[in-house]
């Protein structure tokens, strides 16, 4: 049985292009398993395709693939990569977008892609990699072929990195970052849940105070909430409502949990 | 083989929540077919995902496992269920996201899920039963795990019901509400094809009156229509147009047929 | 092994309407694999549904199913249709969205869908063929049951066409016409790649005059760039940008490529 494939792109839904990849996928082995991540990335958005995949790639089964491309510099000299870390492999240009997942685990190896015979044609396109590139490699990667077969191994410390500043820790509070904000408006921080006191706190960030609770309707309606959130970090939400289109933040914003 | 799952929720599609869940059904079983009904349920609207899976079930095979994540109330203690009805599951939270199915039958069997084996982990989060406890448990159903397995049997007469008026049926005109509208901008409404005359006759609603046809096309473009819709009740449209933007309505909003 | 079916239709995201026709394809056979090429479509948009069809084509393997269903006319006299082009076959109205991939190729068979044996029902609805006729003649399709099973064949110089002028090659020009503007804003014209000239050449419509380049980054951020487009044909786009919101081009919308 072939290896499961994920795909997350910024391609949208409107065209083809997703279709185009899966067909691609189909040439190489019609067996093969897709689950779609997202294609609604924003356009050339590094740190929502960063994000995404970190958040998905833990609940996918050991030996997964996960093909993604977000690749802004399709092209020029930017690399295309293969990676095996934890026993999944990962797929797509060398940009930062892995670089979530590369922070947790030691990388097995890393492969830059340079061997055509594993692409659609060995004179792929300038401007779609996905279709002509990534997509077959990550076909045959999820047919069982070995990695090493797809280019030439790289030190993997030369793999483009895309990180926030690590939370801080203190006697009575806690400083992190705005990392993402989701369909339901709602903001995760980089804050871990674990480091989240026992007692009573509460989150401040720009004007606001806002207090913690356990679930989301621990807020009345329409009011802001920070409780630990389902990704494993500390959450802002407004119960039955949009907490961003209220507090309009940044990725890289900082806030602060206090207590005592 | 395993029995065919649907899903439904209202995540959206730009996060991973849904690419989460079914990383979490390959966990269970990669071999596992997945059908998305939709994931554009509007945030929290339980009437739309009520109406969205009564009018998918009928045209599913026996045995499918329908997964509906629609929760507003996730983490408090309403009751996640799994239900065997006309020989096919429904799962998910217990508020009558699944009242319209069942009311079309007789419910065979109703389990509040508290059997914590078939979860993802035993301490799920408090944010996303999608994830750790719904998903899990219809990857092991459609696995083949008998019902009774995944918690305590419960009387169907307690399950949580979200329901219209009854349209109603006179001599000379019938009485309905709207009970959705599409992506084109028809009007479904709770009357049935089947009572409709088979004379001319004609629409009432606000201060509209709507002449019948049988094809959007019947009416010039632009124009208003009263059709026999595919859903098996009657449809208001505009032909080449968006009712919905013109007519403005809600669910619950009263219509009339009249004749003769 | 059943054939591999893709399916596009403007049926949009936020109903049941294409998790219904699956359903309806499950009922055939459950272990068909279906790819959403799009659902997309701008409500009945024959162009947009023509252009996509004909780019995803030439990457499906060899026996694929293309299942279409952009149907202004449903329940009308229009016909519904099967084909069987370059060893792959195209079901849906015959409205001229399959005109793009008829031009590539002689068609090999084509069949008006007149044999109810393979309809969901012998009485389909007036308003949704996809479910009733063209999902199941697909997916029995998919399931090698033979084109002729489906109804009469007809002369395939019937079948409707929907297509753009051909462009003009001269000694120091090209003319051509708008046929797509993708996702990322990017203007897809009717040039042919291998029509453009080694020398540097330079685009001009309405009152712009843009620039030749290979990759989108060759233009400096925001700005307009002409290059050699994935689809096969010249492509204006901005660097970071979004050019249809700039340029607001129409489908059959002229520009001129000149040089020297």
């Amino acid at each position: 049985m072939p290896r499961l494939l994920t795909l997350l792109t910024d391609f949208g839904d409107r065209d083809v292009y997703v279709g185009v990849m899966k067909g691609t996928i189909a040439q190489v082995n019609p067996q093969i398993s897709i689950v779609d991540l997202t294609h609604a990335i924003p356009t050339q958005d590094l740190w929502a395709a960063r994000f995404n995949l970190l958040n998905a790639f833990p609940y996918f089964p050991p030996g997964t693939v996960h093909l993604a491309v977000v690749d802004p510099g399709v092209g020029s000299d930017r690399r295309g990569v293969a990676i095996q870390i934890a026993d999944c492999f990962l797929v797509g240009p060398d940009n930062g977008i892995f670089s979530g997942i590369l922070a947790t685990a030691p990388v097995q190896a890393a492969i830059v892609l340079t061997n055509s015979r594993y692409w659609r044609t060995p004179s792929p396109s300038n401007t779609f990699h996905g279709r002509d590139i990534f997509a077959p490699v990550a076909a045959h990667l999820a047919n069982q072929v070995p990695l090493i077969e797809f280019g030439s191994e790289v030190d993997p410390t030369t793999l483009v990195t895309l990180n926030l500043p690590d939370p801080q820790r203190n006697d009575c509070s806690l400083i992190g970052y705005i990392q993402h904000w989701d369909h339901f408006g709602n903001l995760i921080t980089t804050i871990p849940n674990l480091w989240l006191p026992n007692a009573s706190w509460q989150v401040s960030v720009g004007n606001h105070l806002i207090p913690s609770g356990r679930i989301y309707s621990d807020a009345a309606p329409g009011n802001l909430i920070a409780l630990p959130g389902s990704h494993g970090w500390l959450e802002i939400a407004i119960n039955c409502g949009h907490a961003q289109s209220l507090l309009k933040m940044e990725v890289g914003d900082q806030l602060q949990v206090t207590w005592g």
